[in-house]
This record gives structure tokens, sequence and C-alpha cells, in this order.
């Protein structure tokens, strides 16, 4: 079968609405971004992005808790096939992580739309774009919140009293770029619901640009146990009280961050992956010993077992800390999950797509949380990744080639064609 | 000889003016108070410090780098002697530390200046009260602002144009609250200059405590060796990138937190103190591997060969740590003073006075910095301890008896009579 594309919707539009979209919260001297959720970049972006839509024929609506959405109705009352990712960003970061996930989305929609548009007959769903709302989690925690929201694992009313740093709330700043919506856009007092999700999204690591791969079919997201560790002291003249004495909270987290590094080596290289991203002190000052830090600690493994076996040693040395250098040391939040797979109906669902196009793929584990991880247990899911150059991620050098880029495009596209035409759902 | 306090400036009015004093900035629930420089809860304090001191006759200044003075001119043209020590605090800090100081200089010269307007032909000098500016450093860096500008340590522009941590410069923070001055209060375009220093803090330690001393006779200022680091990393993704491509920045500034508290088990006991109370990540974000992280590390001994040998150790460690977690550290900043000693003829006046009060006393080393250490370079100076309970400082629960607060006023007040007569002082 030939599904002819439009010249709008052709991979030379896609690479100029690519570069225009990439402009947004651009880091000047840099290809990366920054445009963190709710920031004016990424109100800027979303006018852009629902220029874009309505532009195609779609409809643009935002929820309650902000995420964007471009729906187009071709058969009434029929249930949608939703397909994105997120806009926003980590403070400096590459310009592919989500933004790409979500601008692929948009053209597969697109072309299946031109697709059904010519002939009817053959839809039996309808379309729907997604750009969730903070998916980083770097400006409001937790991440994934908006594709939590939507799927009920996160209250809305906690999510949107959740400050910034500066104190300003999910509501306010949503708010203040028009971007928070009256209510549901799915779910039952709308009249719309989900058939089925897709999508796609760069490799945060190396392994399908080592092997070869130019799609990948994710089958299982790591286990991991995220902690949020606050060290208490007691507050000192830094020069001039004794140093047996304190009780340096900061001395405490450091010791915390360098056993963190160190509990890697306990294990079989490349089974546990441990990282602290964030540490704050209070009171931070040049010559007060700290009385307070707060820090956050995860452990990540394709393998329970090691999970399990890495926390109790890390409890261990929180312990030994605690005696040695007479800090109070609690886990103030933490948050776990196991080997997690995706539903293997939408892998083989990839492949078999994959396989059609000619392109080469392999099924891959993801170690980063996507929104597809909120909606798998909801609806059929399929995710999918494209390789990144040495998997450089959260980084503004972050890179995907061009021909990568536009092979994930018709692969989703494939997808999306098949789910609109019934594929994952029963009946 | 005797001499008469009047009621208004006697021991019961000094304590109901010191507990008056200490609620400006009070922190709720404890006697412990949050002042830093240019705060509003310092420019309340020093509105009520301008008017203790015109009620006693005193004209209140403020120089262009928003030093508090409160002059009494007994002599018309002479020099003046000059005593205080800084109001603000650290951001959660005790009530006594620099506090103290200002206001008992504010009452060894009230009553001096009684004692002088009953016999005017004792007077040699006049007097002059000074709350220096920004003693502390936690808001705008370096510490010892105002008296480094006063004593042309560090220049005015300079510090005028110092931010704090959201933006806002020390000339925009004093302009809001009136208390940047138009030009020098002392120096020759003013026609004022300054005879001799005095200066009395809460010791910031124990020994004073534990030896049964009531006035300390600061002899020498430990010797310090300051850093601020800079490690640099690569952002990457915290949970997929593999550890062995890691180039973690916050790793790297924990390690050296660790090793400064490891250097000191190198010396003998006591004669190295080590310190980081300062620690900032960047991006400090969950899914983040830091790119850059910055703290400030000191090294204080009274024994210089100690902090050289501690130096070169540190040095070793930053090697080693640049090699083992392919970081990048590079010293911005650094600060080093040789064991610092105060002038002997004002310990001995010092020694003089106690005897004849009958207080307790001894010779003392500081390990913290004060203004009095700007000053005892340009002119003859006498710096004073009282005990701290515990040595508890740079924190809420800092305590000082009132008896020890009383006796170090009687003894501050010796001291400045003695330095109004002429004492310390050529010809």
């Amino acid at each position: 079968m030939s599904h002819p594309i439009s010249t709008q919707n052709s991979d030379a539009a896609f690479i100029v609405d690519w570069a225009a979209h990439s402009a947004f919260g651009a880091v000047p001297g840099t290809s990366g971004v920054d445009r963190q959720a709710a920031s004016a970049a990424d109100g800027a972006q979303r006018a852009w992005f629902a220029e874009l839509l309505t532009g195609r024929g779609f409809t643009v609506h935002r929820d309650e808790i902000g995420n964007q959405f471009g729906l187009l109705e071709l058969v009434p009352g029929a249930p949608y096939v939703l397909t994105g990712s997120h806009m926003d960003s980590q403070p400096t970061a590459g310009r592919f992580d989500g933004a790409y996930g979500v601008m692929a989305s948009a053209y597969a929609c697109f072309r299946v739309a031109d697709e059904l548009r010519a002939a009817p007959e053959g839809a039996r769903f309808n379309l729907a774009v997604v750009n969730w709302f903070n998916e980083e989690g770097s400006r409001f925690k937790p991440s994934m919140m908006g594709s939590s929201v939507f799927t009920g694992k996160l209250g809305l009313a906690e999510a949107l009293a959740t400050p910034d740093p500066r104190g300003a709330t999910v509501a306010e700043a949503l708010g203040e770029l028009g971007e928070l919506g009256a209510g549901p856009v799915f779910g039952a007092a709308s009249g719309r619901s989900v058939a089925s999700y897709a999508e796609v999204h760069v490799q945060q690591g190396r392994s399908m640009e080592e092997d070869g791969v130019t799609i990948g079919l994710v089958n299982a997201t790591w286990a991991a146990h995220k902690f949020e560790f606050r060290v208490s002291g007691e507050q000192a003249h830094s020069g001039s009280t004794l140093m047996a004495e304190r009780r340096d909270a900061l001395l405490g987290a450091a010791r915390l961050v360098v056993a963190a590094r160190e509990l890697v080596d306990e294990f079989e290289p490349g089974v546990l992956h441990t990282a602290c991203g964030e540490l704050n002190v209070y009171p931070n000052s040049p010559v007060v010993v700290a009385s307070e830090a707060r820090l956050l600690l995860d452990l990540r493994s394709p393998d329970a077992a090691v999970i399990r076996a890495a926390h109790a040693s890390l409890m261990e040395t929180v312990a030994r800390v605690e005696r040695e250098d007479r800090v109070t040391i609690e886990v103030i939040a933490e948050h776990a999950w196991d080997q997690n797979p995706y539903p293997e109906d939408g892998v083989e669902l990839a492949r078999a797509v994959a396989a059609e196009l000619g392109l080469t793929h392999d099924r891959v584990m993801t170690v980063a949380g996507h929104d597809s991880t909120n909606m798998k247990d909801q609806v059929p899911t399929v995710m999918l990744f494209v390789p990144s150059v040495d998997g450089v991620s959260h980084n503004l050098a972050e890179y995907t080639r061009d021909e990568d880029l536009l092979a994930g495009i018709a692969h989703l596209t494939g997808v999306v064609r098949r789910l609109a035409a019934g594929a994952l759902t029963a009946g």
C-alpha cells in the first residue's frame, strides 16, 4: 500500500518546523534550550504549537493541569488515538528530549489525518496529539506531573498547589500563561476517551547507536528507588568551634554523595546506577557549620535484587555517618518501583511496523521514566526510541541526526495508522 | 578614683536597652536573630540605635558604605576614640555576636562622656561609636565589608556593586534603607580622624568559660587559608548515563568536603580547623548530573606551618579527585593570612584595666576575624572578649550571662576612658 504525504507534511516541512520549534528557549551560543515548565519560553512555544495544530485542522484544548492537546475528530463520538510527549526541558538541556516526541507525534497525526481524510472509511478512531505538562520536574516536583494527574496517579489540587523554588505555584504559573484549562479534555465529563497511546523519545543512552539500531522497541523500565534525605546537624561558627564538637550537616550529606558512587563498585559493572543531582544546604553561609542539608539520591537497576542489596548497603552507611559524624539522617520522601514491563502486544506492533519499513530495530529497556510509563497502565501503549549521538542527555549538546528523526516519524506514522485502524484495542 | 554612673547609663538601663535591641530580627520561638546586612530588620535596628545615640547627645552619621557612627565632639577638632562592632547577623544567629559589642561600646562612651562633661579638662580626644556594615558576609561577600572599605583594604566601588543571591547590590539595599551616606565620616575630606580603636566581642569558643576568665585580652588571630573552589563536570542524565562516562561535579565537591574533615586527623588534635559551610550546585536538578559545583573551604590554625602542610595535602587530594572522577577543579578565589598579632601595648592596657577592676583575665587568640583585625593595622587597637556559654556561636542558642555582659562594659569603659585621655597615642 502507498500513503501519499502532502507537501505540507513532508520530511522537508518537518525539518523547517523543527528548526523553528527549537528556537523557543534556545540558549545563545549552544544548540540547546532552557524551557522549564510554565516558563515564558514554554508559553511562547505552546502558542506557536497551537498555531501549527490549528493550521492542520486540529482544535487546540488544554486541561486543568495544563496538558496541551490537538484534537481531530474524524469519527464523531469515537475514542482517540493519543500520541505525544513533553516540550518542557531541564534548566539547560538538549532540544530533542521530549520536544522531538511532540513534534514527531504532530507530524505522524498530520500524515495519518491526510490519509484518513482521503479514505474516511478506514478511520475507526479519532486522532489527538498531546504536549504533557512538566515531565521534567526541575521547576515543579514531581516529574511527569501532567500525565500523572491525567492518569489519576497524582491529585489535581496537590499538583496545582506545588510551588517552585521562588514560591510561585503551578496554578499561578499556568494561569499567567493562559495555559490552565477549565476542566478535563478527556474522561467521562468531556465525552471523549483514549483508545491507545504512542510515544517516541530520543534514547538517553548510547546502546542503540553502538548496536546500529534505528528504532528502539521499549519493553521495560528499570527498577528504581529514589530517596530524599534530610541530614540534620547544628549551626556553629565554622572557624572557632572545636572539630570534635561539630555536628556538620553538609559533611554528613557529602559522605552520602560519595557513598552513593562507591556503592556501584559493590556490584557487577553496569547493573547499578546511582546519582545525587540536587543538594541544598542551610544556612549555606561561609562561616557557619550547616545545620541542615537535603539531597536527592537515586538507585536504578534492571534487576530488583540489585536495588534491594544496594538499599541495604546504603542504610548501613547512613547509620555509620549518623554515629561517626553526630548528625541525624532521615528519609523524608521515597519512591520506588520494580522493573516495569511495557505491554508485549505494543512491542510486537512496533516491531512489525519497523520490519515493514525496513528499519533496523531491537528491544531496549528505558532507564529514565517517560509519560508513557503512566499511560501504559491505563491504555494499550507503544513506546519507541530513536538513537542519540554518544547518548548525551540532559545536556545542551544532546544531538540526534536528521535521518533518525525522520525515520522515527515514519515509524510512528505507521504505528498511529495501525492504532487508528483499531490495532491493540479489543473488539 | 571613682566614676559615678548616671541612672540613664546604669547597668539596669543597659539590660533594658539590650532586651529592646535584641527584638530586631528576633526569630520567633528562639532567643536568636535573623538580621542580615541591609535587611529590613537591620534598617529598623539602625533607626532605633540612632535614636539611642541622639538621646545621649551624640550626632549620627553614616558613611558611603553604610557604616553607622555616633559622634560626640568634646574637644573641637581633636581626633576620635572609636569603639564598636557590628549589628548584622548570620541568617539564623545568636543575639550577642557583634551586637553586644556595639551596645557595650555605646554604653562605654555614654559613661565616659558623662565623666568628661563633668570634668572637661580631662578630655584629650572625642568619642565615637561605630556599627560596622556587613561584618558577617552572609548576604554580601566578603565579610568585614564596612571596616575593609573604611581602612582602604577593599575598594568602595567594588563593595557597592556586590550583589546578594537575588541580584540586589549593596548600594541598592543600603539606598532603600536610607543608610547609604554621601561620603566619608572620617578622613582628610571630613576633617575628622581616628586616634585609637577598641572592640569587645563574645568569644566564639569555650576556652575562657572553661578557664574561669571574664575578660579575654586578644593578642593574635589564627592563621587561615580560605579557598573558593569551582568543580566542573558535564551535565548528563543521572539515570541513564553509564557511571564510567559521568563527570559529576557534585561528586567531586563532596569528595573535597569529606577530605577537608579527614585532613584534620593528619595533625595533632586542635591545631587545625577545617570547614565547608557553603556549597552551590548547578543545575541542581533531580535527574541531572551536576555540571558545576562551587564551595568555600577554610583551613585555620594557630600555626602557619600547619596551614602550609594542610594546604599541600589538600592540593594532592584535588589532583586525585580530578584524575579519578574526571572533573576539573579550580581555585577561583583564595585569601590567606599568617598568624596575626594584635599590638602588645593594647593588650597591656587591657590587662591593666582588668587588674584595676579586679576582673579575671587572660591572653587569648581569636580564630574568627573581627573588624578590629582591619583597624589594628591602622591605629592603636584594643580587642576584648567576654565568655560565651559552651562556646556556642553562629547559632540561635548563643548565650552570654548578664554578669559577663556588664563586666565587659565596665572593662571597655575603663579602656575608652584611658584612650580618651591619650593612652596608646604618641605625644
